[in-house]
């Protein structure tokens, strides 16, 4: 776990670097829309998405050091940033606050944080584009599309205050949580060439662990107070929101969750040792729960 | 100028045919996006963006009847129809028509025409990503970014019912129109792998007509009927919005439209005859003011 923690530290670290070179500069011109997205980006986060990204790309054997899977891991953020202030807007969640600060539309205004997350999820492409890669572009885009994380994100709101059933939940989880998850996972073993029957497996692992984390998320969302979140606690039940806990029960969420996580870490197997640390990552989106 | 009417024709036809086809169909889960998606893309619109595109691909000796043209363009009609969704937002433009039909979020609702408008930007992407040239992704999103599109379009809206100079209209114009205009003529131009200095005189090209071509727009806007226009006549004015002939008269906007397809006309003559059709289409772009 001590390895862990230090593995992180260090992605994260490597990651916001590339993020401030990456993003312009809030002095830049026009000013306002620059400072809406590095305040979004730089609002904390764990940046779990980077340090899957850099796992996978290490356990396939890339190479120490590299930039490429550091400024992926980077555009990667953005592209998350850019679907968190575009759910918060209050045609979408009307969320005011997010990780304890003001959501972007409430710290700046709507208009400019419906251009901000337009802006961020197009530098996000461009970053991608400098590594030269089409293929991990296409990847990307389809995990973000309507076949992704956008089309999660449709059939959550369309859900909202309705009766829905599991498979629709798990539907939404898939696409909206758990698609732009598997991707990172991709991308890292693309980044190092790995062989398509490894890209098979670790496809499955991220699977798991993105569908395991929104989960957590949902059981959280429920059992922690206001301040430990960071945002209002129990708010996806009073919204009437598609969540796990609602469809089947905390004991059975739970027990979903500790499913989907041995079956992430089962799909690893076949690294040995070189799986270790995706194994750890694992690990610890699992322990949040306990 | 018959010869023109049959390649816009024809342009128009190959785009609308790919747009069909690379478009999730509406019967697709989720289904209500990929409606306002289809909605909003064949509204209308004179594809004249594609009709640069693959005029420039001609130009420089591009290899007839290429589907690679025909779909950059068609990823580019995606890219703005995404930025007019976006722009007619309650929050943003506030527009209840287009091209004489309702906006996506009146058709629809505000959520949809955000989630439609990102989703027809991430689709554009991986169109583009299909074509296998990460260059042409990172041409395209610089031209979209804050230093594009998106830095005009914020510019734009932070000018509204302020007193602006010339010098801001123009940076409004230059980057939220005539960037992505330029951009259309590079990439045709960089599918037929022309050298730097055809590059760079079709670059040149591409800004002069871009410019024009909004500068156009808002002549339109004051003096056409709200028929004419599918929109409300006159709305820039009522707004106080940016626009050249607010800053700096009628007369002088007629003249500097004129002096912007010249000088865009001027940048083709090492092309000779193989420039004809692009020469037609700033000649096309030109006759809409008298």
């Amino acid at each position: 776990m001590r390895e862990l923690t230090a593995y992180m530290k260090s992605t994260v670290d490597r990651t916001e670097d590339a993020l401030r070179q990456l993003l312009p500069r809030e002095e830049t011109y026009p000013s306002s829309i620059h400072r809406l997205m590095r305040y979004s980006i730089f609002a904390g986060g764990k940046r779990i998405r980077p340090c899957l990204l850099t796992a996978a790309y290490d356990a396939c054997g890339g190479k120490a050091g590299d930039r490429a899977p550091v400024q992926a891991g980077a555009a990667i953020e953005m592209l998350h940033t850019f679907s968190l202030i575009h759910d918060d807007l209050p045609c979408m969640d009307d969320d005011d606050f997010r990780r304890g600060k003001p959501t972007a539309h409430r710290a700046f205004n709507e208009a400019l944080a419906v251009l901000g997350g337009d802006a961020l999820c197009i530098v996000a492409f461009e970053v991608l584009a400098d590594l030269g890669r089409a293929d991990i572009i296409a990847e990307t885009a389809r995990a973000l599309g309507t076949g992704g994380m956008i089309g999660g994100q449709v059939v959550d709101i369309e859900s909202e205050g309705k009766k829905v059933d599991r498979e629709t939940v798990e539907y939404i989880h898939k696409k909206k949580t758990a698609a732009l998850i598997r991707a990172c996972v991709r991308i890292g073993a693309m980044l190092a060439n790995a062989p398509a029957e490894t890209m098979a497996r670790l496809s499955l692992y991220g699977e798991h662990v993105g569908l395991a984390f929104q989960v957590i998320d949902d059981i959280l969302d429920e059992e922690s107070t206001t301040e430990q979140l960071g945002k209002d606690a129990g708010s996806d039940r009073e919204r009437g929101k598609a969540t796990f806990p609602a469809v089947c029960g905390m004991k059975e969420s739970k027990r979903c969750a500790e499913e989907l996580i041995s079956k992430a870490v089962d799909a690893l197997a076949f690294l040995g040792e070189k799986g270790a640390m995706l194994r750890e990552l694992a690990e610890y989106i699992r322990i949040r729960i306990n």
